[in-house]
């Protein structure tokens, strides 16, 4: 293990070539006229994949391609498999950028490039330390698959039917993913949990055209002043969601788990004052720390009707409507929530007013387990690598191949996060610390040799 | 008496083309480009005023002109002042127009043309039973005064200083006015009152941007969400508003107008159904034809806030607001309830947002004495002309004309209506009643000398 340690550090500069080289290549997979930069990155990870002794194969989906490679010659050793993503978010307004997206910079030991952290920097890191066993063992201590794909930045559309497509190939004992963030620079982090989403939009209809407010005000219900009183209704007064049953399938946090939590590094008042509103606010009972991110919520989105320009206009909206979304947690089920909720509205519109409900989307939560033996490999791998204790940490975002993988695969999913909390990924100026990458590539290294056992 | 009635019926045609003349003027108040033509139509009405025999003056006002006339030869007798105005609305898209609306048309019995209705037909009544009495008796039974303003399309913003600076010019003992409708074609109609408007904008503000619902949804207060509450708190379960206060100056129904009112040609299910709306509401205990007229409502005109176009989008909105207005009826306090309103906002509304209130306009209600003498001889006038009783009709609309001459003037209004309920004013194809007009002159030159005592 010392030799892969020595291996990365000499072969640093040559590993930096390649995130650089990946990065060049501008695989933006909502773009259309990028659908060539997508293939090509998928190909050149697969080149590499060969390159350095893994058996790989480039496949095509409904839409961009994937890859998968393996070394799978440790017969009785567990099985891993490492998922990714080379596509790329879009640029965004050029001018916000101080040098080319696709031109990689390297500053004050940041890689500045579309994609460094979102997510080519991190993939990297796993070949390079599966490179490392291979030249200086010329083997690796347990089987390791990978799964890299070219659609994660448009919701991976065809992942979930491919995994279930090819379930024997990528049969594995556990999933790692580095595609998260250190909860600070420098200090280990791993995202134990996420949240789910539930997406709904409630359109309330009442007179055929927006009526005259004098002539016409006071004798049929207002579906704006409907909808605020649904939306009204959805919360108590303690912040807790009104939907019957909505708390029902919660997994509470155990005395351990809420210490850990408050004992990560989060200024409540700091963090606040960042976002701009005047308080916090929340479910009554919980931190900050717990409402973020292991608690369920119900929030609007959006909400529309009327008159909606400057100045006034004397009408009562022909319509009214909502976007709301529920963040569900471990184990809430996002299916049996969907007919709740819209049981529910429709329990509580009157019948003075029309009311349609509209999908937008429904995904998971996930949690993974404390204690797994993944888990402490990497705990110990870390805390080596950075010379710090990790932080486990839950998200509040959701990730929704995190319940594909355990439904499709029956596994759990270990997210090593590298990247900085000011990496600005989706944004301008993309960047990644490269310190974090060489760090993190060793603490793989170990990791491949603590999960064998 | 008579003689005026028949003056009037054999200069039918003459007045006719008044009618026609005055159309042809394309006096859109709202357009700078027109800014001439409203000055045109001020002009040619100052013209047959004086034609008349009226004595008359064009009068420079901070925007549009005005016109005042009078005859004020009827020492000991009472005085009046006739208000109407010849500024009309923009035609709006001309190919929903049969034909050019300035280019009026005669078609069964009908005057179709921008401003037939609203207000020229109507005005030119009150010129032509004057023009009758003094061609006729050389003389009119009462002192009778004009005010013919060319601003009430864009809200009179001069009218009010104007009157303030003319008490003297304009002193009289009621108004007389006829810029509302029938309530059906050739049933006569009174409107003895207006409803107030009380109109806001409520906004909130949280965090500085739209926050990502996965990583911040929980922490703090969501705008739109506590805009619901807010909106929602503005009612009970039985449809009052409850606002502090809110009904304490309202007056009461009495049983006979309640009696009155119910036995107005008003069918609660076509109605409601015409409205589009799937069943009425409104605050308990009271009617449709009470909720719509006599009872104070309030009201989203618009709501806003967040993501707002097709889809989803997982954001915290930053900023929420609702624009709220409220009708008001006699004697509520527009002014004092601004306040009330403000505080109650404030108050509801937790420290964990920022409010910000906007105003958008106040006006009083209206409501004429029931009984009065000019009443009395309006509603016998046109029994005589139109053969029928006069239904006495109170309008959800406000005027805010009528609370400023009781104001100004200290001074009641008549509101004699003359335009169908199908004239389409505002709309293509205004048009109006060419019987309903004639009716009318015959009735305002009876009521002339039943207000003579």
């Amino acid at each position: 293990m010392d030799k892969c340690v020595e291996y990365l550090r000499e072969h640093r500069r040559e590993h930096l070539d390649w995130t650089i080289e990946l990065c060049r290549i501008p695989s933006i997979s909502t773009k259309e006229e990028h659908k060539q930069d997508v293939a090509a990155a998928v190909r050149w990870t697969h080149e590499l994949c060969e390159k350095i002794g893994l058996k790989s194969r480039v496949y095509e989906t409904g839409g961009h391609p994937a890859v998968c490679a393996e070394w799978c010659h440790a017969p009785g050793a567990p099985t891993y498999l490492v998922y990714g993503h080379v596509d790329v978010q879009p640029t965004g307004d050029l001018a916000l950028w101080d040098a080319p997206p696709f031109e990689p910079v390297q500053k004050d030991g940041w890689l500045i490039a579309r994609g460094a952290a979102d997510d080519k920097g991190q993939v990297l890191v796993y070949l390079r330390a599966a490179a490392a066993w291979l030249a200086t063992a010329g083997k690796l201590p347990v089987n390791l698959k990978f799964l890299i794909e070219g659609e994660e930045e448009i919701a991976s559309p065809n992942l979930g039917p491919f995994v279930e497509q090819h379930r024997e190939l990528l049969a594995c004992d556990h999933v790692l993913i580095s595609d998260t963030g250190l909860i600070r620079d420098g200090w280990p982090t791993i995202t134990y949990a996420t949240r789910g989403l539930l997406y709904k939009e409630v359109r309330l209809s009442g007179p055929h055209h927006d009526l005259h407010s004098g002539s016409h005000g006071g004798v049929v219900a207002n579906p704006a002043n409907v909808l605020a009183a649904l939306i009204a209704s959805l919360h108590d007064e303690s912040g807790r969601v009104t939907i019957p049953g909505f708390y029902d399938d919660v997994v509470e946090l155990s005395d351990e788990q809420r210490a850990q939590l408050s004992a990560l590094p989060l200024d409540e008042k700091e963090y606040i004052t960042s976002l701009g509103s005047p308080a916090p606010h929340g479910e009554a009972g919980y931190t900050t720390a717990e409402r973020r991110s292991v608690r369920p919520t119900l929030d609007v989105n959006g909400i529309y009707g009327g008159f909606m320009a400057e100045g006034a206009n004397t009408i009562i909206p022909a319509r009214a409507g909502a976007k709301i979304s529920m963040r569900l947690v471990a184990n809430q089920d996002a299916e049996k929530l969907s007919g709740v909720f819209d049981r529910t509205v429709r329990e509580r519109v009157p019948d003075t007013v029309r009311v349609e409900i509209l999908n937008h989307g429904a995904c998971g939560a996930y949690m993974a387990p404390r204690d797994s033996q993944p888990m402490k490999a990497a705990e110990r791998a870390l805390r080596e690598a950075f010379g710090k204790e990790t932080a486990l940490m839950p998200e509040g975002g959701s990730l929704p191949i995190l319940p594909m993988f355990k439904r499709l695969l029956g596994v759990d999913c270990l997210l090593i996060g590298l990247a900085s909390p000011s990496c600005n990924a989706h944004g301008p100026n993309e960047k990644v610390l490269l310190a974090d990458l060489d760090r993190g590539a060793e603490a793989v290294a170990r990791l491949f040799g603590y999960l064998a056992g």
